[in-house]
């Protein structure tokens, strides 16, 4: 773990003054002069903050370098699946190469941490995943990468899938995914009392992919809060997407909102713009911890997307209708702390004996930073630099 | 005007080959040698289409190049018009020094047109509208800039404004706007009667901000309807934002399309992400005009947005759910010939005979192009190289 001297940055926008690591942990703030072989940087009067975190996203799914993939198919989630799983290969989604440039794009970008959902089904059985590891493996001290096993195209339509699940958390995956109970595996009972047989089995979490809207989506919810209690999972399970709580019934949602709060269960929005999504504000007021994510970037899924967590708060922030600077500031921190606080990351924050992962931001204050979206002046994870004006230390392969 | 050989080029994302340049206008694609004397440049076979039109922008508003302006209040329509009507040249926001700063920005990133909505009161006279004036004769030739006359604070409850209205029409504004005549001036029939008289008086088309929602909006709607219908204006009225059109009722938003069709009404979309908007694919099927715009961008009213039509055809598109090659083409469209369309601009296309009004964009294809928001390698405004790499060969102030 590196040492290192920040000189001219302003704490989450607050006066100015150095930042002194050793051992790649935060050992002050203040004035310091440089020890004998301790590298000195600069920070310009940026403003430093723990470094952001993509705490939704599909490594392994992304098309960033690849020529062109054109798509005029149908916009059913059903097809999107079924394409993606069988044509991956043949269209050259290599799922290690892939991974690094879409996770060297973000860390490029200021993330220091990615929680990302890897697809296992029968077709590829763990190849994925493994794809996915080689890249772990290779970014480490660059960026944290936590893998979710995610049954992408289903477990009970899926035969075989429960299995490799079983086996990919033995292997050392950190979370344990699910998928639309009801909309992908027709059985919400079936997928739900699989995934928590298994997240007992192992002790890992549980972060779910809920697009399931309004009332389904609510039903849904219900038979997790009822799973979390019988099985004492309080605080062990992350929501993601969670578009039930978009719904236009504001009573409605405040019921599951006071289960979410009772359950200890954590939310991850990506903002979906076309979509009807959880209020970041509510959420906020209610004291649930929420997270934020790039989800797919430029993948057979769609187009859209960057590997950069502050395009990504744009996107909540305008989805939210966000405007004053309190708002943003907010937004700023479910990039951040927010997914800290999903993925329960250890040493986490901008004090004393915190890791030394940092972003540097332009902008006069927290709120212009957001809205800024400049290149990130430098990243530093756990002391040692990991990219300067928006150019990782490592290349893209 | 100019003249120009632009090398290397394809058309529409098409083959690739010269556009060949005389007195401002396109006078051949093929291949050309260059005449004597006549500028050549290479494009580097990126992709030509004609220049990106803002249709509905407010140059007049942003805080652009100026210290954050800080906002923490409350975010109701009537408190943001009267807070920036008494505060704005307190902050310092110089009609002119503004307007340029963010006309420039627009004309960087790749657009030749604007149809800028500026404020006319009785706080400020035509003070505002003078000062974009005096910007619209500063950037003759770099970029087009057409004014909405345009009652920000209201008519009714503004005494003085339809004089003032009256004035800036007799003294040259293109266009007579309005605004929610519900919802900001309380008095439906008062406003839409006195817009309508001055365009008739004036021989000027109408472009209507229309936030109101659903059922409301679409009373005003039907008011405007049967004032296009008594006046005879069917094809020279716009309505920006028809939120109403973004109603959860496929129905009745099916007979106020019917409306917009029998009588030639163009729409303007922001794609605003927390409103519910127009279907931009559902206009399209119905044979609509529909151009996009900016709207605001970093102003006393909000915090977000660029001066990029690219950025927003993102927005635009992210909102609507469009992921196709076809869908993001159409996007595309709306952000330079559907502006074009509305706004009705002679010359405008990719024609032999057009205006050389151009901008070149990256991407292996058009779709490709509108999600990669790089910097527009070129930009052509009648011939003339007005932008280089997203640089403005004019400074801002």
């Amino acid at each position: 773990m590196s040492n290192l001297l920040l000189r001219n940055v302003r704490p989450m926008a607050g006066d100015n003054c150095d930042v002194l690591i050793k051992d790649g942990k935060i050992a002050g703030f203040g004035q310091f002069a440089p020890e004998p072989g301790m590298p000195v940087e600069d920070g310009g009067n940026s403003i430093v903050i723990p470094g952001l975190i993509d705490a939704h996203t599909h490594l392994d799914k992304t098309t960033w370098g690849m020529p062109w993939h054109e798509n005029n198919r149908a916009a059913v989630l059903r097809e999107r699946i079924d394409f993606e799983r069988e044509n991956r290969s043949a269209i050259g989604i290599d799922p290690h190469r892939q991974s690094m440039r879409h996770a060297i794009g973000l860390a490029a970008h200021g993330a220091t941490h990615i929680r990302s959902h890897v697809d296992i089904d029968p077709t590829h059985g763990l190849s994925i995943v493994e794809g996915v590891w080689e890249t772990r493996e290779k970014l480490r001290g660059i960026i944290d990468i936590e893998i979710v096993a995610f049954p992408q195209s289903g477990v009970m339509v899926m035969p075989g899938t429960t299995e490799l699940l079983d086996e990919a958390l033995r292997q050392g995956c950190e979370v344990l995914g699910g998928i639309d109970p009801c909309g992908i595996d027709r059985d919400p009972k079936g997928q739900l009392d699989i995934i928590f047989a298994l997240a007992v089995k192992h002790q890992r979490p549980i972060d779910i992919h809920l697009h399931e809207a309004a009332d389904l989506g609510a039903f849904t919810m219900e038979l997790i809060f009822e799973r979390i209690r019988a099985h004492g999972m309080q605080g062990k399970v992350a929501i993601s997407h969670a578009f039930a709580l978009g719904m236009n019934d504001y009573i409605r949602v405040g019921k599951l909102i006071d289960e979410l709060v009772a359950l200890d269960v954590a939310i991850l929005t990506t903002g979906a713009p076309s979509a009807a999504v959880p209020s970041v504000m509510r959420l906020k007021e209610a004291g649930i911890r929420v997270g934020g994510g790039c989800d797919g970037i430029r993948d057979t899924w769609g187009p859209w997307g960057q590997p950069d967590m502050l395009d990504r708060a744009k996107i909540i922030g305008m989805k939210n209708g966000l405007r004053k600077d309190r708002e943003l500031e907010h937004v700023l921190h479910i990039v951040s702390q927010g997914g800290a606080d999903v993925m329960q990351i250890e040493g986490y924050g901008l004090k004393v004996g915190c890791t030394a992962d940092l972003t540097l931001l332009t902008g006069e204050t927290l709120a212009h930073a957001v809205v800024d979206i400049g290149p990130r002046p430098l990243v530093v994870k756990g002391g040692r630099i990991t990219a300067r004006q928006g150019q990782a230390v490592v290349d893209m392969p």
